[in-house]
């Protein structure tokens, strides 16, 4: 028998490609007594948070909840319950997120058509239009923030192509959601996932999701069963709404709390308010990094502002760079992943990790580390 | 856009089928400031994290660690990495979550082969040894304790069914771990998943799973790829041990802080000591129910001692007894499930739940409610 040691890991700045930092009003909130996932005041805070996420997505979509995993379950959900065998799927893939919807395509027995692009660059629409040519596919997947290369994919022309096309569209905004705005509604967006852990700024663990009516009626019109039942949201929406709750599994619902006082906090700054606070630290961070002689990988035109994905400095070793960061300045930025992987450095400045101050101490690091002015 | 009100819920004794009560130790450990899932200092409360697992569930496999959901993420995560389509399952059924795991098998395209008791009883070894004769199933699959029923299902002899006949055991803990003995390797059980809320006592969001070296062995031999990307334990045990660590999802950092201290929480009361305790409240709440009148639905020789289901008296509404005991009592006992609504409660005896004090309020409050002496 071992007792691990007393917890008690030293505190960090988060400005890597998530978790972010968490308020501690929302840290505070997870210390919240536990009630049962049938209590009726746990229901009235399913409710709130259900409204809450609806007004962030920008949607008046019923069947908006946060799915009880990480964003990548909230992908998988889209995917089971929208995909049936042999249905073909369109999937636009510049970066890890990309290609891993294209491992859950396949998972479901759907047939892939990929469209690519090359890292640090959105795929075109041109693309998408020249690869559903003469096809029928049941959904269009894009992501809208690619936190492998650090891109925004526009999405307005790939979601007309794909209604056009008589599918279903499907956007990825793990990264974007709370941080830029996802106008879920307005783009026509009919199955949208998210996390908690980047620009919402709780803690990692949940996964917001949201289906339009026509995604719902795909849902209902399905002739297999969805192959997950941990992610069946035929019976989950029967826990998250309608007057009878109906036991799917056991909601986490400390988690949940995490995720409500969040949101309170995002509508307490306002949506507006906060966009143009992460577009304010991103340039802060943008103009003096290039006054350093750091490059963005990605074009201006492109670039999230939360995810800055920056070439490495020839002769800079980046495990040297991050581990002395972390070691001396408790300051966390992410790796290069896949053909990225040391050569590019993601700097996220993502929810509250995305303030005037978070981007001083990493610069004054920065320079101390790398012996510039 | 709409503000939620403050989250402010009532404090609950939490004594239904789970969520159990959190000690203020773990609450508190969830406020811990969220680190990188690739820290070092992360990496280390991993490692505790599983090794304390491997204690609790009385086992020295390597693959032990807690699914990224809750432990109907960890029911799935066994069957979607064990089974093939095509494979026969056989399945042991005696209440909601023996039928779960049959969900589950027709999911991943196996052929079920059911084996049933009545609702109240365990299944009988030798109906499982006659419902395999001639067969060669891939797995055995059975709940420790079944939480819609009460009833404790007796392992010893189904195990030695399904090695005889070259099947992996499959065994359902999540209402048994840490609140009675689970051995895993003197049971030979080959894949076994639990829940954070029932005896560990912490908050619903985690499902531990461990796998034996026979387990992993069956999943590497797999001819077609795990049907869930996020529930792919051969990716997953990737990012939980090996000295590079590869990322799959963002852990939920501070779930895995609540189960962390649970979980030192359990060492330093002691497993037999933590044993003990469960029982003897049960005994209390028992003798003290049967001197009302009040009858156990089970058996004693197959009674759990954390989840006591007893018949509602002739007359008593069950809806008003547990609004009266929630609202003016703040004590949440479980309804009926199944062909149990509306007949029987069930009383959860969990983790911290499982306390003097805790028997004692709801006796008092119940013979107030009911009228008796």
């Amino acid at each position: 028998m071992s007792i691990a040691s007393e917890l008690k890991p030293t505190a960090r700045f988060l400005m890597g490609p998530g978790p972010s930092d968490v308020h501690p009003r929302v840290l505070k909130a997870m210390a919240t007594p536990v009630v049962g996932h049938l209590d009726p005041e746990f229901i009235e805070i399913m409710n709130g948070t259900k409204e809450m996420l609806r007004d962030l997505f920008d949607t008046k979509n019923e069947l908006t909840l946060p799915m009880s995993g990480t964003g990548s379950a909230g992908m998988e959900t889209c995917f089971v319950n929208l995909l049936e065998p042999g249905d073909e799927a369109v999937v636009c893939v510049c970066g890890v997120f990309g290609e891993r919807m294209c491992d859950n395509v396949e998972r479901c027995g759907g047939k892939l058509i990929r469209v690519e692009a090359p890292w640090g660059r959105p795929v075109a629409a041109e693309d998408v239009e020249r690869a559903m040519k003469g096809r029928r596919p049941k959904l269009v997947a894009v992501v809208h923030a690619e936190t492998s290369t650090g891109v925004m994919q526009p999405l307005e022309e790939i979601g007309k192509l794909a209604h056009a096309a008589g599918a279903l569209f499907m956007v990825d905004t793990v990264t974007s959601l709370g941080g830029v705005g996802v106008h879920v509604d307005k783009l026509k967006i009919d199955a949208v996932y998210s996390g908690t852990q980047k620009c919402i700024s709780a803690p990692p663990g949940l996964s917001p999701v949201s289906f339009s009516a026509a995604a719902v009626q795909a849902m209902e019109r399905r002739k297999t069963k969805v192959q997950s039942w941990y992610l069946d949201l035929g019976m989950i929406r029967k826990y998250w709404s309608g007057a009878k709750r109906t036991y799917h599994h056991t909601a986490p619902v400390s988690m949940i709390y995490s995720l409500y006082e969040a949101l309170r906090m995002i509508f307490e700054e306002g949506l507006e308010a906060r966009f143009a606070r992460h577009r304010r630290n991103h340039e802060l961070l943008r103009d003096r990094l290039e006054e350093m002689g750091i490059e963005f990988v990605v074009a201006p035109e492109h670039r999230l502002p939360m995810l800055n994905a920056v070439r490495i400095p020839d002769g800079v070793d980046d495990a040297t760079v991050r581990s002395r960061l972390l070691d001396e300045y408790n300051i966390e930025i992410g790796a290069g992943l896949g053909e990225f992987a040391g050569k590019v450095w993601r700097i996220g400045l993502m929810g509250c990790s995305s303030s005037e101050n978070h981007v001083n101490i990493l610069l004054a690091a920065l320079r101390k580390i790398l012996g510039r002015k």
